[in-house]
């Protein structure tokens, strides 16, 4: 929040060798909207689009979230998100999330400005 | 997350007595869209409406928790928020809010899932 602290907390966070990297090719779909998930993504390479609907609602980059929403409220998946180039991704499971938070609260301040950023252009929409 | 887990994590974490009560009429709008603001707000009794451009998008009761988005990322408020009942509400500066994340996992799990509630909202819209 103030400008001493860390700008992408949850980059360095994931960045532990217990956490394996999964390489996805470009055009693959990572999550799927509708389907049901319980793994939280982190993009550490490439870049993913995410899709409502057929419609693209944002681009993610090097250190983007995803796939966060299904894993906080257990619902199913709200969007499609699609590898655009090559990408390098970490997956966390509910009990690694949860772990995260503990660990660290800018991780989970992290995770809260990505959904922020979402619902700010959601609003823009209505 | 799992069942065992406080089904209102928010609500204890803010019932300590250094966090003093705020007592808003009926009629009274706590959060005006566009201005800047550095408060979160829980709703401890009563109920509020949520308004973007005019148009209702929620009703929050008590335990719910408003304002958090200006507080994450230091933007203008994305929402007006009008107490529809007399209502008493709980300020959280974002001092607090950060210790309080630090202090209790679960009432970021919390914050992360009102905004998830939000998200899914607006993504039927689309």
């Amino acid at each position: 929040m103030a400008p001493s602290e860390p700008s992408n907390a949850t980059f360095r966070a994931l960045d532990r060798p217990d956490l394996p990297v999964r390489r996805v090719p470009a055009g693959s779909s990572m999550v799927v909207q509708g389907a049901v998930g319980a793994e939280m993504y982190l993009l550490k390479r490439g870049r993913a689009e995410v899709r409502v609907h057929g419609a693209e609602v944002e681009e993610i980059g090097p250190g983007g979230i995803f796939g966060e929403m299904a894993l906080i409220d257990q619902s199913t998946r709200s969007a499609t998100v699609v590898a655009i180039e090559d990408c390098e991704i970490v997956a966390l499971d509910e009990e690694r999330f949860i772990q995260l938070i503990q660990d660290s609260p800018y991780f989970a301040l992290d995770v809260m400005r990505a959904l922020v950023v979402r619902l700010r252009a959601m609003n823009r929409r209505i």
